[in-house]
């Protein structure tokens, strides 16, 4: 039996968001923390595209997605009343990890880039809190 | 039997509380959302003062507790990197609800007042997500 | 010369909005200062839809708007990944006073009942930040 | 002239500070982004004992500090009531960079390891928004 490691095909999601009073600073821009919220959130729509939700996680495979890893840059600020694109893209998949590449841009999805990140999501087993590989019907979503 | 109710003994919790830019907006003050995470900090360090934490709750007791109802009047902005100092008072308690008088004040405990606000806190069956009387131990801890 | 005053024309504006991870709490329901941020995020749109964004507050008016005093009723708990219809209708506006009364309801815009407030928002000098009648644009826009 | 760059010496703050409701969710732990939170408040407490605040920053030097790029490393889980050790390091100043290594431990500061992260600050002219070496007298703090 072969490892079970899968380069992800390549799908961009992509979900449109409005920055709020509540994502914004005194310094006047877009807060850092606010980023990583967009960054879930388009993770989160990204996965439920795919028909795996929290509740489906939870209920028909008895595991939940944790964050074990995330970086970010900042390369230009963002304000008030912008609208964003946030991205979410599945690049890999391998026992109980999963990569997913992001970016945040104003205005279209080709606007101008705010912020890339990379994030690290393990799958855990809902009782035991262990990692645990995803199940087939997640992991073969992506391959 | 006579009612259960009763008014509570004065008893002030100030509790000093940092504004952080994740506290604040782009308008240039603390957002007003940030004053209710304030208000349940002040409220939760309260308890906590009278033994009474969320762990105390759920496992001595089987309850938790919930905010029902809760109204704050913004008086004057405050900005980042005030220190704010932050009551809750509990003012009255009776059968599964607990009213809390609260202000957050610029500086020292009797500083400019910026916000007050008054809070009802219900108690919930934490099995059976129901309203239910203060268990004796925490309502005697106010009378 | 009359008094300023008026009720305003009933018009309701509804936001849908998604309950992410950000939005609970580890009691297992949505955490109670979230609301606020929804309920604000109801009222940025609303007077968005009337063409008054934070942009023209500032740019056209020399304005911008705080909130001088809100309550919340909490009726039932809402949860991740729910869907909500949160309400943002103005009642009243006289002086440099506008009342909003908002809903949070479960699902559809007559979806059950999670969470009832009043809203009352301050016109404020963007320069001065002293309160000021609401210029005619904005007031005749809800007459 | 030499280029300006230096190894900071080694002087770990450390802050604590409380896990409280908001800081939690669903899935009944501290939420990821919540880490990014308390890792800026300890920069800013590391830079306020070392005399520079955001007043001092902008009214003194004429610059603000943003977060150019983080990355973090969820190792466990925290909870609700859980006493955290943040600590923030400066670790290199140069040019317009400073790099802060940060931990977040359970308990005390030699206490379990949750989080592990290293932030990367820039500084920027406050009035042009544009990259700039960090003023002599902070730059000096940290050789």
């Amino acid at each position: 039996m072969t490892r079970q490691r899968r380069q992800a095909t390549p799908r961009t999601f992509t979900l449109p968001i409005r920055v709020y009073l509540e994502d914004t600073d005194a310094q006047g821009f877009v807060y850092n923390a606010s980023y990583f919220r967009f960054m879930e959130r388009a993770r989160t729509e990204c996965l439920r595209e795919a028909g795996i939700d929290h509740e489906a996680c939870r209920d028909d495979f008895g595991v939940h997605f944790v964050l074990a890893r995330i970086e970010a840059s900042f390369r230009a600020p963002s304000q008030l009343s912008d609208t964003l694109s946030v991205s979410a893209n599945v690049t890999e998949i391998r026992g109980a990890r999963m990569l997913f590449e992001q970016t945040v841009r104003r205005g279209a999805p080709d606007g101008e880039l705010i912020c890339s990140g990379i994030a690290e999501v393990a799958c855990m087993d809902a009782a035991s809190r262990r990692p645990r590989r995803f199940p087939d019907a997640i992991f073969n979503e992506w391959s």
